[in-house]
């Protein structure tokens, strides 16, 4: 029997989610939850469109709800609360949040005998598996985390409260010499700033002094500041032309050393280039609410990561196939 | 108090888990178990030496035994014979009879209620780890592993056995244009022949006819006939000064579609360059001995591969820790 999912709330990671599940055939999406009128809301595949206030209604119809809210207000409240009735996945991705939440979200889940799996996506995610992974390998070393080349949409919203800005998109670009350095298993201390640089394309009102938006981006506190940033004037056209899609992606490295001395490297490297960041976010959430569904059916329930879980829970191909022909 | 960990075999690979129990605080190695006499091996570390028939007296001094020796005739009996006895690692690597050999284990270590971890290193191991969850991530997508550049030690072998060599060293060279073709997220049908290269370095009897060495190397069967193969003849002091390493290393690559039709392409990659082939995979079984002592004192009994083990399990730090700094 399938997998049933619900898709709480319908944007870019939402829309994700409904395509990812369509390309596993062990799950079907049981429809869309939003605070909007459903009936205002049109789905990718044609699924269901409920509103939020339906969704305790359809507790014994759905195995997984699959929570597609931001982190800043949404999760840390619906997280907790939709885990008192359904099995859940988040991608809460604010890091230095995460123990609370998951405190939060563990006490819901205890309570109500299901399970829930936080923090899902790729960073943090696959990126943080690997850390983990390459740091228990190699407990002698150095981690570095690249992100980029992509978009980030906080960034690109700061940008786009600069007044006489029409549109703006920020990319976050890993400095070539940096990754490279760490590449050939040298371990420089680098800031954020000093791995990243910034490229902001900016659709600016005819009327406006460019001169002073670029002044005010390239000293905005803690967006800008600190970093290397260009600004490229471009036309609305453009924009809607070359960028339209959410690319994003990135790498994570451990530098360890072995031996006798330390005298061996070795240089642990995973990365991501991804045409579109929302996409492949929902795909690592599909494939932790398959682990959802399971962990919960062996009776294992509470707040878990990545971390937590069994490689294995999270494929659709049984254990004998895994083991001849993956392993 | 620390995980006490028997080492059994005693060639590169154990001297490497020797070194990389160094690096774990909360591991302690108990000695050295060897079929040559005793007195005859002398350790790294200092760490006592044993005869492998005194192991089964030290079976209540010993946590974990991690199991360093060759796959082709050692593993197949030492491992399930040792589960009898102990919670063992191995990295069992003739990747296709792993499931005979985790059925074979499976069976002593449920008898004996112990905790059996197999087929540990890089490939079987972290890179498998990567393919299992890339492709539960990316179900539409297509993987790819190359191996090296790297020291392979059954090529080597392979090339020392011909009449007139006095010593040989076969690197495995992974075929750029083909690993840039994947990169670029490009899917294109590949061999393992159109993936790798064999650069091979030969020191040659002084009488020996260099030619008809070359081509009983570049027409050997299954080794070498199928690939593009260069010899290189060297001087014996070339061959101790240029090739007294083990490195190796490799890629494996996932290019994997989502979209509306398949319209976002997302490349995954993990890479090593590891300057020590045994020494990396020694640490990769060290972390695996500190999961199959947890695992058992929590009885979870039996054979166990990567997959199953929550990646947590791996490691030396604490849930709090990992989930606030490292998730």
């Amino acid at each position: 029997m399938s997998i049933r999912i619900g898709i709480y709330g319908y944007g870019n990671l939402g829309k994700g989610v409904e395509l990812a599940i369509k390309q596993n055939p062990d799950m079907a999406a049981v429809g869309v939850f939003t605070r909007r009128p459903p009936e205002a809301v049109k789905t990718l595949t044609g699924i269901p469109v409920y509103s939020v206030s339906d969704a305790e209604k359809m507790k014994n119809e759905i195995d997984v709800m699959i929570i597609c809210g931001g982190s800043a207000t949404d999760l840390p409240t619906q997280t907790p609360t939709l885990a008192e009735l359904f099995n859940v996945v988040d991608s809460f991705d604010t890091h230095a949040k995460i123990p609370q939440h998951a405190a939060n979200v563990q006490a819901a889940a205890e309570r109500a005998k299901t399970t829930a799996i936080i923090s899902a996506g790729w960073d943090p995610g696959m990126f943080s598996l690997t850390r983990l992974y390459s740091s228990a390998v190699l407990p002698d070393g150095k981690d570095y985390t690249f992100w980029g080349k992509g978009v980030s949409q906080g960034h690109s919203d700061a940008v786009r409260r600069i007044d006489g800005v029409l549109d703006a998109r920020q990319y976050t670009v890993p400095i070539e010499s940096a990754v490279n350095a760490v590449r050939a298993g040298q371990t420089p201390d680098l800031s954020t700033s000093e791995k990243h640089e910034r490229v902001c394309f900016v659709v600016a009102d005819e009327s406006a002094d460019k001169a002073r938006i670029e002044r005010e981006i390239k000293t905005m506190p803690n967006y800008f500041a600190d970093y290397k940033t260009t600004v490229h004037f471009i036309s609305a056209e453009e924009m809607a032309r070359e960028h339209k899609g959410l690319p994003h992606g990135g790498e994570v490295l451990r530098i360890g050393k072995t031996g006798v001395n330390g005298e061996h490297t070795h240089v642990v490297g995973y990365s991501l280039k991804l045409d579109s960041n929302p996409e492949f976010t929902a795909s690592v959430l599909v494939a932790c609410a398959r682990a959802a569904a399971r962990l919960n059916q062996e009776g294992v329930y509470g707040c878990k990561t990545l971390f937590d879980i069994p490689p294995i829970y999270l494929s659709a191909q049984n254990r004998e196939d895994l083991l001849g022909k993956l392993l």
